[in-house]
């Protein structure tokens, strides 16, 4: 089983447990429609990737870590599109959970991911409790307060946010969330992942904050311009096009680099690039210098 | 300390961490707003009066349940009383969170205060894993899906919701919660406790319900009259006002006569007694039988 296989598997089955019978089924369906089908599975595929270059002695520690990962995005996203928010028509090309499952069932739908994903990390204390314990650590300090995703969130009501500060909150913490992970669920030292997800999620950032300017709607799935028509902080508009361009690549090689020595060094080197490239903004060539392979 | 100290300090201590140098300061004022002044903290002192009779040799895992309960309690809170449910003005005598911080900010805040919950119950592992991984088995189950608060509030938007499904995961759950969780901490068998929150839980839901018939807006801090306008399930609805009245009776009389045999079952069973007199609709005399006491 591959890694895509395997973490469709353990979403799909931590969705279906928490749609038990007996539970309200608009809730359930609203749950696994955020979560299905999925985009492009970046967090939970780093987490994971991270884990088999660490050996992955543990891979139900490192499913659980990639799963809840996906499960806090996604409940990310389906706040982020609420009305009061950027009230987003489209998510991954369909309409976004409120649209489709109306707003209270939206709200919910968040709260309970977010609490799924907690769950499925507690029930592994058991098996390994150091280890659990560092990713529940990890993980909570990724989307929780004072540096999480919500805080990053919370960035975008606040006057005078620092870009660097709001991106590596709102994008940031959960891909070095989800290097991090992959290597404690493996039973490495999570620190020395870190660099690879704070730089990767950065470097996400920056081509999304690219594609918010120069996208094609069509093609992202959701409309473009969002930025602007928000107020919010975004690279383009703070260092202009050249800029943001320039920083996306020296972002991708920092990345690149920070992979400790292992085994599985070159490997994760490539799929690494290759991950990148997925992201980049489309029509937009960029040249990773050859020396950071 | 007394009990009521030890919560307050407890849960001032976690928000304080949430809110470190160099986060949003708008996201945290609105989760300490969300918080203090409490009510009537009823499910907190639940949890640290039943581990206090199991000898509570545990203290900061006690708090840390009894903290990450009332958390989440007030996160529903937030979330219940957004426009797109109940659309509260008030709560607890001043303006509901939305409405003093915004709506962004307040889902946020719910958000926010979820993931600290388990936060703070994650850091306890390390000391004692098999309770700590009892305390978020016991709690996740409590809020998330299929059976805890998410679902409760997600029945709202069934058709035909059976009423005491409904009460039982809006409310009994996080009641059955925090009196298994107190004796969890404490190292006792957590489902000897079940029985007493789940009574009690219930209870206090028919109470609300009786209070949403005829209480005084000004003295509840809250608007009346609201499961009419929402087309909710109520008690007074289903069964009466005599109905409801007699089920909160037997509902007590169990609660207190569930408590397992221990040191300090006559003193708990006095502090039951109490705090139910507490949430009785004011004008409503319910005997409690002295047989039961």
């Amino acid at each position: 089983m591959d890694i895509a296989q395997r973490i469709e598997r353990s979403i799909e089955q931590t969705i279906s447990r928490a749609r038990a019978p007996g539970s309200p089924p608009k809730l359930g369906q609203a749950m696994h429609y955020a979560v299905f089908p999925g985009g492009a599975r970046i967090r939970p595929k780093l987490c994971l990737s991270v884990a088999l270059t660490c050996g992955d002695d543990n891979p139900a520690m490192a499913d659980a870590a990639a799963t809840a990962i996906e499960l806090l995005h996604c409940a990310s996203l389906v706040h982020d599109d609420l009305p009061c928010f950027d009230d987003a028509e489209m998510r991954r090309g369909k309409p976004s959970v409120h649209r489709a499952h109306g707003e209270p069932v939206a709200v919910l739908a968040g709260d309970a991911l977010i609490i799924l994903a907690f769950e499925i990390l507690a029930r592994r204390i058991p098996d390994n409790p150091e280890r659990a314990a560092t990713l529940l650590r990890i993980i909570t300090g990724a989307v929780g307060m004072p540096f999480g995703i919500t805080a990053g969130q919370a960035w975008e009501s606040e006057d005078g946010a620092i870009l660097a500060d709001y991106q590596r909150a709102k994008t940031g913490s959960l891909f070095a969330a989800a290097t991090a992970a992959g290597g404690a669920a493996a039973g490495a030292d999570a620190s020395l992942w870190q660099t690879l997800g704070e730089r990767l999620g950065e470097a996400y950032q920056v081509a999304d904050d690219i594609a918010d300017v120069i996208g094609d709607p069509d093609l992202l799935g959701k409309p473009t311009g969002q930025d602007a028509t928000f107020g919010r902080p975004n690279a383009v508009a703070a260092h202009g096009m050249d800029g943001a361009a320039k920083r996306l690549t020296t972002l991708i090689v920092e990345a690149i680099e920070s992979i400790p020595p292992s085994p599985g060094q070159a490997v994760l080197r490539q799929q690494i690039l290759q991950e990148s490239r997925r992201f980049m903004p489309k029509g937009m060539a960029i040249e990773i210098p050859v020396s950071a392979l």
